[in-house]
């Protein structure tokens, strides 16, 4: 017990798209002594939806309090069964969350959505960063910022997203005015959590992080912050207030947030005073959970992926055409954070399984599971379907949301099995789409290391993106990467390291069994994928010169004129 | 009684894709008395296919016999329930098939799959009109028949078709030498039936349909017949043989393939020596039953679907691209008979139901109603999607058995009534393309008669149709239309009338509830051709200039090769 009592815990905290996670971390070596899981009671699976706008997914803030409270106190509870542990011994937490998520708040920081007037009214809920309403907004925005002299798209891929921070301010002014005007300020919900368990939220004043400004809402230092009070005003007089109670420099997840408030430990069952790191997203924390250093790709495979990079400050980065985006600190601090990601992967599978899996499939057991059993069977180019994977559009490298799902070579044989192939594999010529534009950037990928539940648990879809990458598939070794990454930061703002790559090179790692390409299976894709390329190209590329780049948009518009009525 | 003793009864028999239907009518007026299906028991719902092979649909010779005596037998056991029939007062026996649907004989005209030795052999059955095997066949076909002076494919829309004879016989000398050696001959099944039951089966000397000859084999008068020895030896020198033991004149379904033998009578139950009608397909026979005339376009709309029309034969017809036939006598004797058709309609929404529909749809009551049920809320344009409707390749216009289905605009909340509308939209749009073309082309289209199964009993699919096309659609009063118009040829060689136009004003005509365009719907659905025809154009014309012409034959040919191994 005495040694025991030398030991020290980090929690991480992971918001993810329907539930949220706590695990608590041996910061010695990164054993994860308990964990626990929260799913988000609203909506479906935690997400608010409109029958009559596909593009709309709001979340109720309310889940995300809740959630923590419940997530960490049973992962506390549970860790106390543990020889060693005690609450004494936590050292720090960090938190990470979905983004860009930004919850409309008042002038005390609490969302607009847990007061009576607005509690039902969607615009008033967190914008969930999968939430495409605001396209019309990204696109006007990417016109006028484009010809801005301070280039604001130059390290965000030349495209402003819909799933961003200022798409879905500018749509709510647009859409929703009274919940516009009764905002103080917009704040993502990577930076509301630290500040709502440090009791910091006064907009003007909690910290806000860097990878979440930086990365969606167009921050920069080189032009001192938020976009200019001119640009701000160009899209809209409304949000230039907005932007100046933003805080005048992000921080870094190594940065402290502030410490648990009393009221807060009494719930979960942890001392009052633990340092809380400074926020940042699922995907960078997980990045960091995952051992990311300069060559490593990692890929965060869950509903969607988020493909991340680091590289050294003075690295010679020209822009990368179709990246979400380069942001310095966001992953590492003293690294520029590369982000990339598919808009959908296992929510296209999920979709699949749950519309279109017959009765054979979804009878008994896990669909998917008697899916893949099947389509295990079926050899690459076998089935002679091709699909694009686009059911949500498509985030890296044609950042466009408006992009749809395409499925070409059905015959009157055509099986649910291998339908269900081609979406694993479209997804995987959609991931080597995002290696080959790193690299022709020169960005080069040396490894690809894999984690999120679909890399954990799917060797099916493991194996096809090393057939259709062509490289090595390793799976960090951690099933909670992006939580221990949140636990890394929580040891590093409760001094147990210095630096990050001081905690990954103790508490990350990836397994022995690394999935490896076979020759003859990756020499058909090869093949296959130029088909994926040209289909890609000719649906994907503004002014292809088929003209079948309008098809997609032309389909939404018409849908969206049917649907209003 | 004396009245009815009077009474004239004849009786079509139609061989479907799955069944075969034997049809008692009155002659007077048409009233069907009694009718019976036989489904073919062998293979899946009575098609013999291989699992390797998607383009393989084969049957067995047996079941065409066996369903004769069957159908027939116990049509009249049921007709003789009815006050006045009397095996004796049926006058003629007129029988139509599916075609081009060759079968292999021997030297006496007996099915090579009769035959012990070849009774397991997929080559020596019968070679079913949807398959495709011979697509390489049929593009040599083409090419060779485009540099030949008499310009065989003038009348088939200038390609020639892997559903069609000549295709199927010669795939049949490179792939299964053993069975092409044995044939003497190559039947249509609408040869073949009459011949049968007329105990007129000598290949050489029996009546070969002008219909199946003109469509299929590149019969014409103005050549002479078939095509010249010169133009069959320069696809293979073994293929002469079989031209010089074909007819030398091919005959129209006015003319008389022979008297019912005993033995057969006996088996029926009618007395021997009825007259027997030469045989057409079962879509020309169908369009007579519909009351076709110059301007109507009959649709028969089942699996596939064929789309008839007539001509004066004086008419000054330009040769129309794409259209399977154009063939004088081959539908009404006297006038030009002009055939177009999709390959796969009905074919494609069962293929949704037992591949792709979950089990909300499928676990109760019927699928397809289910289905509609849920589609027909849906509004035109409302669910963003849009499919080709070439799951099975398409016939007209574009005669390209190398083209596959097509579906884009999925997103993460498409349902299966979204797609399953979409694939119906998607066949009235491949309707409406051909409607354009005969127009195109100086053969206007003044009114549309629909018939078949989903004509018959599928009023959401046939609002859709009268929607996309913006026409009227009638529906044939006739549930059995092509049995029907197998009986008006029996009328005629029974000797009740001389002429087909006779007939058809006492026996046929449509139903008083017409399904007309709603022009709020006909106006999204005019917005939506245009996208169609987009996709249509780039996926379906040669020589396309993005390129995506190849992308469906790229995939086949991947596919085809990782089959073979």
């Amino acid at each position: 017990m005495a040694k025991a009592a030398g030991k020290k815990y980090s929690i991480g905290v992971d918001y993810g798209t329907n539930s949220v996670r706590a695990l608590v971390v041996d910061t010695a070596d990164g054993t994860e002594i308990a964990t626990h899981v929260v799913n988000y009671p609203s909506g479906e699976a935690g997400v608010l939806l409109d029958p009559k706008d596909p593009n709309l997914a709001r979340q109720h803030p309310a889940d995300y309090i809740e959630g923590f409270f419940t997530s960490v106190r049973r992962a506390v509870t549970a860790a106390k069964r543990k020889a060693g542990f005690q609450p004494e011994n936590v050292v720090g937490i960090g938190v990470d969350t979905t983004g860009s998520t930004p919850i409309p708040v008042d002038r005390d920081g609490t969302p607009l959505a847990l007061q009576p007037k607005f509690k039902k009214n969607l615009a008033a809920q967190a914008w969930l960063w999968k939430d495409h309403t605001g396209y019309e907004e990204a696109a006007e925005i990417t016109a006028k910022a484009a010809k801005h002299r301070d280039r604001y798209l130059a390290s965000c891929g030349g495209t402003y997203s819909s799933e961003w921070y200022w798409s879905k301010v500018l749509h709510c002014k647009r859409t929703a005015p009274d919940v516009f005007k009764a905002a103080y300020s917009w704040v993502e919900l990577a930076d509301y959590v630290p500040a709502y368990i440090t009791g910091n939220t006064d907009p003007e004043r909690m910290q806000r992080s860097i990878c979440a400004a930086g990365h969606k809402a167009l921050y920069a230092d080189r032009w001192g912050g938020l976009p200019k009070a001119d640009f701000l005003a160009s899209l809209d007089k409304d949000l230039v207030p907005l932007g100046e109670r933003y805080a005048k420099r992000a921080a870094a997840s190594d940065q402290l947030a502030g410490h648990l408030t009393a009221a807060v430990s009494k719930k979960v069952g942890l001392p009052a005073g633990v340092p809380v790191a400074v926020g940042a997203f699922d995907a960078h924390m997980g990045a960091v959970g995952a051992g990311i250093k300069p060559g490593s790709l990692v890929k965060i495979i869950g509903t969607s992926t988020c493909d991340m990079m680091v590289a050294p400050e003075d690295a010679d980065l020209a822009e990368i055409p179709g990246l979400c985006g380069v942001v310095p600190g966001s992953i590492i601090p003293g690294m520029v954070g590369l982000e990339a990601g598919q808009s959908a992967v296992g929510d296209i599978f999920n979709w699949f399984v749950s519309q279109l899996a017959p009765a054979k499939y979804t009878a008994k057991g896990d669909p998917h599971a008697n899916l893949t059993r099947a389509a295990q069977k079926l050899r690459p180019g076998e089935s002679g379907l091709m699909a694009l994977d686009w059911n949500n559009g498509n985030r890296t490298i044609l950042v466009d949301p408006l992009l749809t799902g395409l499925l070409v070579g059905q015959t009157l044989h055509t099986t649910a099995p291998e339908v269900y192939a081609a979406l694993v594999e479209a997804t995987a010529y959609g991931a080597l789409t995002i290696i080959n534009r790193f690299e022709e950037y020169g960005v080069q990928v040396k490894e690809v290391i894999n984690c999120g539940g679909i890399a954990e648990k799917n060797p099916f879809v493991m194996q096809i993106y090393a057939d259709v990458c062509n490289r090595p598939m390793k799976i960090s070794r951690s099933a909670q990467t992006c939580a221990l990454g949140a636990a890394i930061f929580g040891a590093i703002v409760g001094g147990v390291y210095k630096q990050v790559e001081q905690a990954q090179k103790k508490m990350t790692g990836v397994k022995p069994d690394v999935f490896r390409p076979v020759a003859a299976r990756a020499s058909v894709y090869k093949e296959l994928y130029r088909v994926y390329k040209q289909l890609h190209d000719a649906f994907g590329l503004h002014g292809d010169r088929s003209g079948l780049d309008q098809v997609m948009k032309q389909l939404i518009a018409i849908r969206n004129r049917v649907r209003k009525g």
